[in-house]
Parts: C-alpha cells; structure tokens; sequence
C-alpha cells in the first residue's frame, strides 16, 4: 500500500502551502484542486457547482461513516450532493492507490483510513491568518478587517461542518491526526523538512507493527 | 530570555518520556516531579497533599488568568491552595530563569506564555494509553480493564479541569499549542531529535520576528 499524508487545514493557515513543499520534500504526488477537476470530468456538474456542494452545501443520506444507504429520494440536490461524493470518494481511492501521495483535505484522512496515512492537521490564531490572506490580496478587491474576519470564520466553520457530516468525526480534534501544526510563528519552509522526517519515522514504525503482527 | 518548552501531556501518552528526552536532545534541563519537591520545601505541606491539590482538587478565588484577588477569605483548604498555586507560579518563573529548559505540566505553557515558550501537547489513544501503562505495570498491582480504562479516564479529566481552572483555556486544544503530537504509532526515540528541529526552527524564527520588530 502507498504511504498517504493527508492535511486538514484552517482557511488561512498555510496549509496548502506548506503540503505542497511537504510533497517536494518527499517526492509525493500532490493533489489538491486536482480533485475537483476529475470530479468536473467524470460528473458534467461545473467546478463552481462541485465547490459549492463540496464545501458549503452538502446534503447526504449516506455519509461515508454511516456505510449504508436508509432509502432512496427523488430530490435532485440529494442526488447530485451524493454523486459527487461518490465521485470524490472513488478518485480519492484511485489516486492513492497510483503512487505514494499528499491530499489535501476532503475528508482524505478518513476515507483513507485504511491505508493508515499520516494524517496534519494545520492551524494558525486568526491574526496570523488574516496577515496570510493580505499578503496574497489582489489590492483592487480589498476588504474591510471585518468583512475578512467573517469570512475567515465562515469558511472554517463550513469546512468543520463538511468534515463532520461525512466522517461524524469533529474537525481539528487532535485525537483524529498524527499531528497539528500551529503556523502562527512557524516558518514553513524552515519547518517543512523535519516534518517530513517525523512522517518518515511514522511510515517506518507503522510498517514495523504490520511486519511484527504478521510474524 | 531563555528558550523554554512546555510539554502538556495526557496520561498514558508517554508525553514524560518525551519530554525528557527531548530535554536530553536539547541539551536544557528538565523539570516535572522537581517541581513539586520544591514546593514540598517552600510550604511544608506534604508531596501527597500537594500532589492531590495541584493535579485533583484546586480550589481558586483568583486562577492565574483573573490577574486580581476579589475578596479575603478564611477557609483553611482555599488558603493552602493559594499558597500551593503562588509557589509553584514563583517556582517556575525561576526555573525558566535559570536556563533553557523543558516543563512539563502545570500550565506552564500559560504561566511562562511572556516567555514565548515552544508549547507540546502529548495525546494518543486509549488502546495506546493501557497498552503504555501496562507496560511499566507492577504485576503484584495489576488493574483490570475496566479498572484501567476509569483511572486512565479520570486522571485526564483531572488534567483538562485544572488547566481550565488556572487558565481559562482548554486543555489540549489545537489553537493553545505549536504542536499536538500522537504517540499512538510514534517511536518516540525515533521522533524526538525531529522534534527537537521544529523547536528549534520555533526559537530561531521568534528570535527573528522579535529582532524584526526592534529593528
């Protein structure tokens, strides 16, 4: 089975960055949006559509922790909400399964628990997160510290929402991951290596324990 | 200031074991029970009693968080933990003085938070935790399951009301810490000197910011 890191990450923390150098670092493949582009082309639903459903609406019958489907529905939303998760749920599978790799979010870590990844969980205190998003702000969109607080604090509170509903598992609790990294002082770049080694002594003594239970 | 880590850990988690060899990798000196055993020294109460106040029954008109006293009181069981509490806030405030060094417990994170300590959080699982415990276990005092599974249940719960006590935060949460370690899977040898790197990267980067804002 292929080692898989998966990365839950706050809206503004620096997640993203910092699981894409995790991938250099480790020679991984790297997927993120390319998740929503394969779920665009095996479902003709739009990516701002997939997006929608997938972070902020999404509306299931059958989570992924529940296992079985109670009944069958007609509403349309329900239907094209559980098709796209079943996508989301098969490419997820398919890519972990091509080569050693980095996912970021989307429930990965759950619905890759049987490959027992090593699961991040990155964080930072909302000042910092604000600094993160002006340093990349397009300065003609510019909001007021208000309005970005809100959206900060929405977009957080949709993702905890999503992780839940499909997981029934709560969001950034660190009983659920290897690890949660605070980036609020931390340098990513300086930090990156030496959290690729912890995952590497993690993928050793996980397959250490699968070797000993088999002897 | 000296560099400082604190190290909040749950019980069974191997978060002393951690800690003190990561003190070992760092080269700082360690501080747990040494805590204790010079409150032992200021106070004249016994180990036992401190040990039941500081870690079970706190009682507190004024945690650390509150910052003022509200009123004089006279029971006898508030007083002694007052004192308990205001020596073992002197205490560590002079250890963190003395030299780089590694605490572990008491809300250390929180007493020293000027310092700008490198704040770990230990957790693991609860098949982690027994299998820990057993491990060390004294077969002439051999608990069962159950028994095991509320004592390991209860010292945590003990751990969580203490630090929200004096704190006003919540033990264990992601936002309160740079990093949440699970031992569940981990070779703690194997891990610490990566760990001891993050810590590092930690203090060359707060050095930096504080430089920066010097400058």
């Amino acid at each position: 089975m292929n080692q898989v890191i998966t990365i839950g990450r706050e809206f503004g923390s620096g997640g993203k960055e910092l699981a894409r150098k995790l991938a250099d670092e480790m020679g991984f493949a790297y997927y993120d949006d390319e998740i929503v582009n394969e779920i665009v082309k095996r479902t003709n639903f739009s990516e701002d559509y997939i997006h929608m459903i997938v972070e902020k609406r999404p509306v299931l019958y059958h989570p992924f922790h529940a296992g079985v489907r109670f009944f069958s529905h007609a509403d349309p939303h329900v239907e094209r909400s559980q098709q796209i998760a079943s996508a989301q749920y098969a490419i997820i599978h398919e890519m972990a399964e091509k080569s050693p790799c980095v996912v970021v979010g989307r429930c990965a870590d759950y619905i890759l628990r049987e490959n027992t990844p090593y699961r991040i969980f990155v964080c930072s205190d909302m000042e910092s997160k604000m600094r993160r998003y002006r340093a990349d702000e397009d300065p003609n969109d510019r909001i007021s510290d208000k309005e970005l607080f809100r959206q900060i604090r929405r977009v957080n509170k949709d993702r905890a929402q999503y992780y839940h509903l499909y997981t029934g598992l709560r969001w950034g609790d660190r009983e659920n991951y290897e690890l949660c990294i605070n980036t609020s002082h931390m340098d990513i770049d300086a930090a990156v290596p030496h959290i690729a080694e912890l995952a590497r002594t993690f993928f050793a003594t996980a397959t250490g324990q699968e070797s000993g239970e088999e002897a």
